[in-house]
C-alpha cells in the first residue's frame, strides 16, 4: 500500500511537454531519462521502492509522434517537489536537461492552486488598458535612446514622444547607471517630461525606466521609479533572472506594470530541437513570472524570428493559464511605420506596437511622426 | 576635436570576441551590426556625430578568418557603458545579439581596473585548497540525493560520505524547500553530521547546501547555511542569475566558497554557431561572478559535452584574468569510479572530481566506496 500520504504527497501533479528528437526508441529513452534527471538524479535501479518512486519520480503521461524523428512527451511531476518556488519550477521544467541534446520544453500546465501561488501579471491586458485609458486599439510604445545621451536630452525626447501620443515611452534596455544619464536623475527628468506633456495634451502617456540593476538593487530602483512618477518598468529577466521579475511583481506596494525585455534569452530559442519554445519562454514563463507585456523581435526586422515563432508567442501570451491573466505581445526590433498595417493585420488589437528608431527616421519632426503612428493605428 | 573627455569618457575599453558565421561580407556586416546593436541600438545614419559615435559605439578592433564560413571579430566597448554593473556587462556582451543567428560570444577581456570592480572568486583554487587542507591532490565531491529523502536520511548519507573522506558533500541542486527536507532542518542536520564525522576522522569535509531560492532569499539562505556550519554553498546562476551569485560573493561577511551549478544554462552551448562558448560561460563568466568552482557535465557521462568542450572549460577556469583568481573545473554528471584514472589524466590535479550515484552503485558499503574513491585519487 502506498506510503505517499504518510510522507505528505497528495497526488496532485503538474505537466511539462517536451519535444524529443530521434526515432521512437531514442525519444522514449529520452522521456524516461527526463523523469529521472529532473527529479531524483539517480539511475532507475537506485530509486527507492517507496513514495519516492511513486510520487517524486517524473511520470510519462502521454507519448506521441510529431514526425518520423520527433515525438512529444507529456511528463508529470508532483506539485510538492516545486515547493511553490519559481526557481525550482524552472529547475524541474528544464534545469539539467537544458544540457542534453534533442529536448525542447514546449509548454507546461499547472494546476490552478499551484499557478495561483505565483500570482502572475498584476495588470495583464485589461489592467494595462484601464491604466492607459485605451479600451480598444493596440497600444503604442517607443524607446529612449541612444545610450550616451544626457538625462535632459532623453527627457526632451520623452516629452516629444508623449506630446505625439505614444502610450508607453520606455528606456532602451541598455540604459543602466551610466554617468551620462544616471538612473535617479534620468527617471526624475523623463517622468516629469511625460507628465508635462500629458498636462498639455490631456493624454495618459507613461514612462517605463529600465530597472535591470545589480542583484538586489532592482527593487529599490523599481520603488524609486514609482516614487518619481514612472508609470511602468522595464526589466530583462534573461539577465536578472525570471525570479527577480516575479518577486517584484508580487510586492504588494509595487503597483506598476512590468514590461519584459528578451535580452540574453535568444539562445533558448535558437534551435527547434532544443531549448524552450517561443510559446513557453516569451509567453508562459513571462506570465508565471508576472510580466504584463512580453517584448520580442518581430518577423522581418533586425532579428531572426519567423512568423510562426511570433504567432506562438501571441498564443503563449493569451492561452488559458488558470487565474494568470493574458498579457500583451509586444513585437519590436527594427519596425517601421510602413509596417504598421501589416502588423495590425497579423496581431489584431491586443498588442503593443513598439517602434524605436523607425519613429525618428520617418521625418525630422518627432512629434509629427508619433501623431502619424497613432493615426495609422487608430484608423484601422 | 573630440568632446569625449568633456562627457566623461576616458578612452579605456574592454573587448569581446565573437565567432561570426557566413562569408566574409556577411560576417563583417554582423560585426558592424554588433557595434550598433549592443550600444546605441540605432541605424548607423542616426548615430550622433560626437562622443557617442566616437566612444559609446562598439568598435571592430580585429577581424580574421577562422574558416571559409566563420570569422572572429574582436569588438571593443567603452568601459563607461557598463558602469561597473554585472547585469549591464552581460547585456553589452550578449544581450540583444543572443536573439540573432550566427553570433557566438567566444571570450572577453576586461582591463584590470574593471575586472577588479567585480571582485571575482573569494577563494579560488588556492583558497579552497587551504580551507580543505588539501594542498596537492584533486578534491573529491559528491551529492546528497534523491529528492524526497527526509532530512535525517540525507544527514545519514552526509555522515557516511564524510566518514569515507569526501572533501565536499553538496546537496543535489534540486533540493530546495520541499517539505520532506526543508532547508533549515536539512542544513542543520547535514552540517552536524559532517562535523561529527570530521571529529571521528580528524578530517576537514565540508557540507555545501543548495541555496537556489526565490529571488532575494538566496542571501538569507546563505547566511543561515554559514551560521549552521555549512562549509560552502551551491547555487545555479542559470536560474537565479549570475548577478545574484556575484552579489553573494561580494558580501564581506559571507565567507564561504561558492560552487556554481550549470542547470538551465545548457541552451547557451547547444550550437557551435551561436550562444556562448564553454570557455566563456562556465569559465570566465563564473569567475567574474564570483564562483570558486564550476560544475559541468564531463564528456562520456549522461550529457553531451565533448572532450574539447571540457578542455575549453578548464582553460576558462584558469586563464589569466587580471586579479580574478583561477577556479576549479568540476566535471560531473554520471561519472563512475572506473573513470577516475582517465579523468585524472585529462584534468590534472587542479580539479574537483564530482561523483554522485556512481559512489553508491560501486558496492553497498558507501563508506568503503568513498575510501576507495579517495585511494584512487591519492595513489595517482
Amino acid at each position: 500500500m502506498s506510503d505517499a500520504l504518510t510522507y505528505g504527497f497528495l497526488g496532485e501533479r503538474f505537466v511539462a511537454s517536451y519535444r524529443l528528437t530521434g526515432n521512437e526508441a531514442e525519444a522514449r529513452a529520452k522521456a524516461e531519462d527526463i523523469c529521472l534527471e529532473q527529479t531524483v538524479e539517480l539511475p532507475d535501479a537506485l530509486v527507492p521502492q517507496n513514495y519516492i518512486r511513486e510520487q517524486v519520480l517524473g511520470r510519462i503521461e502521454d507519448f506521441a509522434a510529431l514526425a518520423e524523428d520527433a515525438f512529444l512527451a507529456r511528463i508529470s511531476f508532483a506539485v510538492e517537489i516545486v515547493a511553490n518556488e519559481l526557481p525550482q519550477l524552472l529547475n524541474v521544467l528544464f534545469g539539467n536537461i537544458s544540457l542534453k541534446p534533442g529536448i525542447r520544453l514546449e509548454r507546461f500546465e499547472l494546476p490552478d492552486g499551484m499557478a495561483q501561488k505565483f500570482l502572475g501579471p498584476r495588470f495583464g491586458r485589461a489592467g494595462l488598458r484601464e491604466r492607459l485609458k485605451v479600451p480598444e486599439r493596440p497600444l503604442l510604445c517607443t524607446a529612449l535612446k541612444p545610450m550616451g545621451l544626457l538625462s535632459r536630452e532623453l527627457a526632451e525626447l520623452a516629452y516629444q514622444f508623449a506630446l505625439g501620443g505614444i502610450d508607453i515611452i520606455k528606456d532602451d534596455h541598455g540604459l543602466a547607471e551610466q554617468h551620462t544619464a544616471e538612473f535617479n536623475e534620468r527617471v526624475e527628468r523623463c517622468a516629469e517630461a511625460v507628465a508635462r506633456a500629458n498636462q498639455e495634451t490631456g493624454g495618459n502617456s507613461i514612462y517605463a525606466p529600465s530597472i535591470t540593476a545589480p542583484a538586489g538593487y532592482e527593487y529599490g530602483a523599481a520603488q524609486e521609479a514609482k516614487d518619481k512618477g514612472a508609470g511602468a518598468v522595464l526589466i530583462c529577466p534573461g539577465i536578472v533572472g525570471l525570479g527577480v521579475m516575479q518577486a517584484l511583481s508580487a510586492i504588494p506596494e509595487f503597483e506598476l506594470p512590468i514590461l519584459s525585455h528578451p535580452a540574453f534569452q535568444g539562445s533558448f530559442v535558437t534551435s527547434p530541437d532544443c531549448g524552450i519554445s517561443h510559446f513557453c519562454l516569451f509567453g508562459q514563463l513571462n506570465r508565471v513570472a508576472g510580466a504584463d507585456a512580453a517584448i520580442f523581435p518581430n518577423v522581418g526586422g533586425r532579428f531572426a524570428f519567423r512568423t510562426e515563432d511570433c504567432k506562438a508567442i501571441v498564443d503563449g501570451c493569451g492561452v488559458e493559464m488558470g487565474r494568470l491573466a493574458p498579457i500583451f505581445p509586444t513585437p519590436a526590433g527594427g519596425m517601421s511605420l510602413e509596417r504598421v498595417p501589416e502588423m495590425r493585420e497579423m496581431y489584431g488589437r491586443d498588442m503593443i506596437l513598439l517602434i524605436g528608431a523607425g519613429l525618428r527616421s520617418h521625418s525630422p519632426d518627432i512629434v509629427a511622426n508619433c501623431r502619424y503612428f497613432r493615426e495609422l493605428v487608430e484608423k484601422i
